[in-house]
């Protein structure tokens, strides 16, 4: 049977959800986990490939798996092989069609950024440091622009080729409350590095700048919300 | 001069505030960067001795230093010898008869108790899990007994004499938000793992229990949030 399996993941110390020539990966770790628990090999499918360093709070995987176990038992048992850093929110079955990459209509994603002249400490590895003062209404109305369909072609980072680079934001928000800076961004698709290079414009728009090509946040503020289906 | 200096840290991998024969103290690191500073050992008082990963948001500490240099640039200057789980917030100059701990009117700390089936992710280190339903109204009830003055023997662990066991417990407040319960205790003075005992009767009643001696809860929960002078 398929299942629907949504997970949270600190993505500080992976290489990020994809397997990897070597280092630890969400996808590996999972994987290796179902392993353990069903005594054969279970290739698992990931509706983001979030980077190393990339968190999650509803990453969504599928994977085929023969069992006797009830979803529950399932969810309970990965909990309690997989390491700290990853945590099983729900198992669910799922109809024989689905995929947690192909079926999504739309993912969620936020950028967290600390905009204060100190340092962050708790959740510091889920923010990034700005010490410049930040025109957060200039960033906002820069954001605002940004909704709806268009070419992000800018906004995509080599390596990974495309066919299109349109793409539609559903949403785009910014809000700030006291150091935090949160952007939120809901999309159809995203293009490799899209979301960090939204913030990474932001920001320079924050400080006063324009910049030709909008440079790349780093992954630690970056978090994928939630995929809906 | 004598500078008093707020700051925050994360207890976990920490031996506690205070130096020991072995392992790393905030004590310790906060000395050790002072020195590399001034050149000269800089002994350092702190308010509170927390424990082993027991966190703090608003520690106070004191130190007799001689420099040129500004408070803000002391700060500066630590916050960039300093590992990253320690952030001075704040240096300042002091009267000549401040002291950190005696000079204390009050302390306000934080226990923070994470109630679901589902462990914590982010912020863990933070967090006391309790997976059992907790039966808050009780708990609550069971808090505002508490607060004024009173012998609080039940709730000190031996090891550290004290002459009298009565304190006064200006503020106790517990609230609930989604799965996060959070305590607070305001006193004027605590005894040794007083706040954790609290902490842990008020769990056993959340679950039904009476127990005579309170549980000590562990000390990841634990963060002292500010000191008054």
């Amino acid at each position: 049977m398929i299942l629907k399996i949504t997970l949270a993941y600190e993505g500080t110390r992976f290489v990020g959800w994809q397997k990897q020539k070597s280092g630890r990966s969400v996808q590996g770790v999972l994987e290796a986990a179902l392993q353990q628990l069903t005594g054969k090999p279970v290739p698992v499918t990931g509706a983001g490939r979030t980077d190393s360093g990339v968190h999650a709070v509803g990453q969504v995987a599928h994977a085929n798996v023969r069992t006797r176990l009830a979803s529950k038992e399932i969810q309970k048992a990965l909990n309690a092989i997989l390491p700290e850093e990853v945590l099983i929110r729900s198992v669910q079955i799922a109809p024989a069609r689905f995929h947690a990459r192909y079926s999504a209509k739309s993912k969620l994603y936020r950028y967290q950024i600390w905009n204060d002249p100190l340092r962050p400490l708790f959740g510091r590895e889920q923010l990034h440091h700005v010490r410049d003062r930040l025109d957060f209404p200039a960033m906002r109305r820069a954001a605002r622009a940004l909704a709806g369909r268009r070419d992000f072609k800018a906004f995509h980072s080599s390596g990974r080729p495309v066919r299109s680079t349109v793409r539609t934001l559903q949403k785009i928000s910014l809000t700030k409350e006291g150091p935090r800076v949160t952007l939120e961004v809901r999309g159809d698709g995203f293009l490799y590095h899209m979301v960090r290079r939204i913030a990474g414009l932001l920001i320079e728009i924050g400080k006063g700048k324009r910049p030709a090509i909008p440079p790349t946040a780093p992954a630690k503020g970056l978090c994928l919300l939630s995929v809906r289906y």
